[in-house]
């Protein structure tokens, strides 16, 4: 995996990168839709494609435990089994593991209940990429302790250590050599933390990192300062993801901060409510007031929901409950963050990305 | 509407035809995917379009419950509403208000309960083609009474001269001359009535047959005679469609008796359970079996599912409830259906039906 810094951004940390994987090349910065159980929730790869996605992301967690990374692998890889031939990204099911009630994370790894079968099972390092391989994306994750939010600091550091010592059998245990291992900065809300984990991290010598753990819950003030004092530790001719972010307000921030890969489920799961993007802001679609609004959901948007359809009728298939209202929902919001990440790039290009940044918010924050 | 019958099989009824309507050619025998709410279940227009559809159903008694036929008419019409740009047919309200549990029929119409509102509504011949007319498809359908099965010979004689009035009250009620209005020949299961329907709506003189009352429940057996003795009197230089007919044989047996036209909820709905067609026969997808089967649903088929995803992915999506094993199956059974269709004008075209209705079914029937 090759990474080219393009340009950077006078007035901010915005960088315009060229990431280049065995499945093709990205541009940043990059907002990665999410197929969780290798699928996208109500759309087709073709669709996908078609609004504009370069890279999706899928979760080592779901597919461990349903169909299995070894019916994945069997099946030719998660690129052939999901019918995706560009660029993947795996996270390691830290961040999953994380999220259940009754999990149990000891020094060498974490215990929890298979969903589906009952059975406890374990995931630890050696395993994370052991899945991971199997699955074959083109990047791949370190398995790191998600630390909740709010925390203290001992447990914060103690974690942080942990997700250091992590890091290092991640790298151990890879073998694969077609896949580009990504470190994970944890570390929580401390400053000290992050940047130490940062610089132990880039010690190790990844081919990317990411800052993990700042989606759960801290809201967009903190988010602004984790990766304001985080970034700047990070070697600037890698590639920078942050971890499960955002709304469209929270990527412009971070961008503006020298991240430059995103991935989140808002897009999809606000789609499937209704919950729709626009220039001026979200609207939510089952509202009445859209009923006989003959106009598309975002006049100027080019997508195939927007060349075809009204707001008066993607309002009709979701009062009747047709699977359609999700596809077209999807479809949209997708495309929407994506074109605004084109739109990202090429405001970095030209020398102009806070001038973007401002007239988006302007507009998008006005609106809503 | 122009329908031309381009060739007769020698051995049985089946014919080929072609029918001119203001939004395109159809080809038959043909059969037309519902969807009902002027959207078909998980699937775009494209690729409805991409399944090989030339004509499409929607539904009158849904669409004036919801969004309306008047709001229909103001975004332009069921075309440009739901951006299908090809022939469309809507049905009159009759056969659904006949499903209804808490329906009043009299001699003047039908009154029920508005299923979102709770108001009683009434639709009458006049008021059904009013609606059509307003929702703007090709062909529209004269409000009939669907004798509900089985019934005394007395109720069915008395209703079917109600279908027979209704039918000149629609003939009457018609104001646009770009629609074609087909008549509806009932008459349960009781060949003079059937005979006696069929010749009075052929002094009426529509551009086009139906036979109505054969899909709910009589079963194969009774379906082929009823289309036995109902088809021969109907004209044969018009288009003649059997309606909410039916599983692949049902089609077979009927296209052998002279019909033209066809649809079904069944490729739609069977795909939503995991119930998939193939040349040998129907599969239940999320069969164990299946886990680890890489070969596509049927090895033969064209369709995007086929040509992109294996049985092991479609039973994943299927086990991880994601919608899109609703997308990709309805994909596959709408084209399997359609497939067959063109299969068919083929051999009739040939001169071979009966071979290949034959080996379709020893196929078909074996494998179930």
């Amino acid at each position: 995996m090759k990474f080219t810094l393009n340009k950077k951004d006078k007035k901010t940390a915005a960088r315009r990168g060229t990431l280049v994987t065995p499945h093709g090349t990205i541009e940043t910065p990059i907002f990665m839709p999410v197929g969780t159980h290798a699928a996208m929730k109500a759309m087709t790869p073709v669709q996908v494609k078609e609004t504009g996605a370069q890279i999706i992301l899928s979760n080592t967690y779901h597919l461990h435990l349903r169909p299995g990374e070894e019916l994945v692998a069997k099946a030719g890889g998660l690129h052939s089994f999901m019918a995706w031939d560009g660029p993947i990204l795996t996270d390691s099911g830290g961040f999953q593991v994380f999220s259940l009630p009754n999990k149990r994370i000891t020094e060498e790894g974490a215990y929890f209940k298979h969903e589906v079968s009952g059975e406890e099972v374990f995931l630890d390092p050696a395993r994370a990429i052991a899945i991971q391989e199997a699955l074959g994306a083109d990047i791949i994750m370190a398995f790191d302790e998600c630390i909740p939010y709010p925390c203290d600091r001992k447990y914060a550091a103690k974690s942080t250590r942990k997700t250091l010592r992590w890091a290092e059998q991640c790298k151990k245990a890879q073998t694969r050599k077609d896949q580009a291992l990504f470190g994970i900065v944890q570390g929580s809300v401390f400053e000290d933390l992050r940047a130490m984990c940062a610089k132990e991290l880039v010690q190790m010598d990844f081919p990317g990192y990411a800052i993990g753990g700042v989606s759960v819950g801290e809201g967009l003030d903190l988010l602004k300062k984790v990766v304001e004092y985080t970034a700047p530790y990070l070697p600037e001719n890698k590639p920078r993801y942050l971890m499960g972010v955002g709304l469209p307000e929270d990527i412009l921030e971070s961008v503006e901060r020298g991240m430059d890969m995103f991935d989140c489920v808002i897009p999809t799961r606000y789609a499937r409510s209704a919950t729709l993007f626009t220039n001026r802001g979200k609207i939510r679609l089952t509202n009445r007031k859209y009923r006989r609004d003959f106009y598309p959901i975002e006049p100027n948007c080019t997508c195939y929901a927007c060349r075809n359809f009204t707001r008066a009728y993607i309002h009709h298939l979701f009062n009747a409950n047709e699977v359609l209202s999700a596809i077209l929902a999807s479809i949209h919001n997708v495309h929407f963050y994506l074109n605004m990440m084109a739109e990202i790039r090429r405001a970095i290009e030209e020398g102009r990305f806070a001038d973007y940044k401002r007239e988006f918010l302007e507009s998008y924050l006005k609106g809503a």
